[in-house]
């Protein structure tokens, strides 16, 4: 994991090693950084992907994995969860026929070519609390 | 509807309730925040989705609507349409199978969880205007 | 192509004209910002797309076409290559029927709507560099 920052490192590239699990090398370059609350971006390429869908109704994640594909797009946050950094980050992965995949990163995606971009909140960061009738941990919406 | 602002509020985490209208309760932020112009990430879930393919021949959206999905990305900005903010979000969703379906955000999507991102453009607003040739009111090109 | 920046030039929307290149009309939003690393968000339409899939087996992409699409999601940056700046672009389109197909976004890309965000990143931009075992350039990761 590489972080490419700005001078006053409100804001990072991140580049990440062949092989390496994204969410570890995120977790790893949002540590780095010292972030509580920033916007994530990613792009680039998986050679596996897990991806979950949240099954309201059993309040646990179905999960799709898929072999080589291309990240089309990750969109993502960091804010606090239990007291540290979280990231929640959620894909639409694409194969060989373009065939598109989302839902949410799992463990177990591991990096081809990952560009990922970081942007601080300079504020308060939002805490992930207990949503009442799911497993989740939200931010309060009221 | 939820606000989790920057310091000097040039930015935002949103957080909606469930069974909040996705554009409405983005609405609501976008007023409290008093933007004019600004871009805007979405991720999450929705307890039903309906998302428009504009079709260039017949000049109006086609829709397409879901039920439970995960928001895998969503993107758009604000700007003036009529004298008064208005956002344009696109998104992707996906299913229990992570199939992925996208389009126009259009009235309709229900909030289940959802996590935004805003951030100010510190200048002034595009203003969309009447596209010669279609129904559209978008950002003059020249 | 029109840009509609931030006072102080460090961000910027931007807005095609119907029938240009993506790329091409990036580049010269680009070019125009003397920009050298940024992110990229996209959103609209096109007339027609071609997006890549690059097979690490044959370290070559594969190509799908589309006809008018909607941009559901557009994620990239910016960042140096051989010296200049560069656009690296994923794309998310989707059809009449919602149906999503992503990848790399190639030359061949038309217009139909485009509003794109461009913003900097102040401080050093990372260079491409070839990757070994890949006929891909991207930013060292170590």
């Amino acid at each position: 994991m590489k972080l490419y920052p700005s001078d006053d490192r409100s804001a990072s590239f991140v580049s990440l090693e062949r092989g390496e699990d994204l969410l570890d090398g995120l977790d790893r370059a949002v540590a780095e950084l010292g972030l509580k609350a920033a916007t994530l971006q990613v792009i680039g390429a998986l050679e596996e992907a897990s991806l979950g869908y949240f099954d309201p109704g059993a309040s646990e994640y179905l999960t799709v994995s898929t072999g080589h594909v291309e990240i089309a797009s990750g969109l993502g946050n960091v804010s606090l969860r239990d007291g540290a950094a979280f990231i929640h980050l959620h894909l639409v992965v694409s194969g060989p026929d373009g065939a598109a995949v989302g839902g949410h990163a799992m463990k177990g995606c591991r990096a081809f070519v990952v560009e990922a971009y970081l942007r601080t909140l300079a504020g308060p960061p939002p805490e992930r609390k207990e949503t009442p009738g799911t497993a989740l941990k939200t931010w309060p919406a009221s």
